[in-house]
């Protein structure tokens, strides 16, 4: 998968966060040409598609400082270093809804802003949900309030717009074409 | 879409690029305490689900610098300033495919990591697509493959990750669940 590769003569670090850091990648290009192109860094993340019993669609809404709104999502988390997703999956579904999972399953990953990021979401499908009694506390600064919807909710939502998340979008199309399939059952 | 709000008292600018700009945002949270937020700024972008008459789905391979792979995804584009996305979903499409499109809707705007950018992106769904005989050049930077691929051949794309792309992921799902309804009649 390296067709039309940006070769890199130099790399400048111009910031390096608590979440992303920020590179000049000066490249060549596949003609010979140079060109410059700012990366960020970021450390990846997982989201989970998680249904009820009821076949409802457990979202998040929070606020999203970047967006300056709050917005409505399937449960997230950054991974941390070293981690494996599947074990960032179970604890962000447990600490942003208070839900466990009987099982939880690798759907697919995906890039998110290919253009200038790096970043990876790792997409899982949790079922057999039940509910932790003492669930772990969120992170300090972290704010979020649990909703379940139905599948036709969640679709008006993709229309009107209340729901304006990508990775959330596609779990309601994804939900949408395995609920009719009968696949979670 | 204020619930949760947190308010900026500061912001910090970082980096100020071609594409991105870095900021620091310090901010008081819900519950009085602060902290800071690290937020890229991205002008935006479209993406275009462009359905042959054959139904195919039409596809660009590139290189993508933040990856530092090539991936297949659905023709896509930044946002000029001021640019209407509608005008840019029509030139991306053209410079990219070759394509044009007697009609070009809307479907939804989405964001794409809102956990530290405001990129949003718009899709449009093209149909009444026709080759353009002297399409205008990509830009100098930019090198792209055309793909035009079957709904089955895209599904089999996303299961062994050759699809690797959020916006194009959920294409492929928004594509059978209209294709089987016929509504790309």
């Amino acid at each position: 998968m390296k067709k039309f590769e940006e070769k890199t003569t130099k790399t400048t670090p111009v910031y390096d966060g608590r979440i992303v850091k920020l590179q000049i990648d000066d490249v060549t290009l596949p003609n010979g040409q140079v060109a410059k192109r700012e990366i960020i860094k970021h450390p990846g993340a997982v989201a989970v598609i998680a249904v009820t019993a009821e076949g409802k669609l457990v979202l998040v809404e929070q606020y999203r400082k970047a967006l300056e709104r709050s917005i409505i999502e399937i449960p997230a988390g950054k991974l941390e270093p070293g981690e494996e997703p599947v074990v960032t999956a179970r604890r962000e579904l447990e600490e942003e809804t208070g839900y466990g999972a009987h099982s939880l399953t690798f759907l697919q990953a995906f890039a998110t802003s290919p253009g200038f990021a790096d970043e990876v979401i790792y997409l899982f499908v949790a079922k057999g949900l039940y509910k932790i009694e003492n669930k772990a506390d969120l992170d300090e600064d972290e704010f979020v309030e649990l909703l379940e919807v139905s599948l036709e909710e969640a679709q008006t939502m993709v229309v009107d717009q209340r729901i304006y998340d990508a990775k959330t979008a596609f779990a309601v199309l994804w939900l949408a074409a395995n609920l009719e399939n009968n696949l979670l059952a």
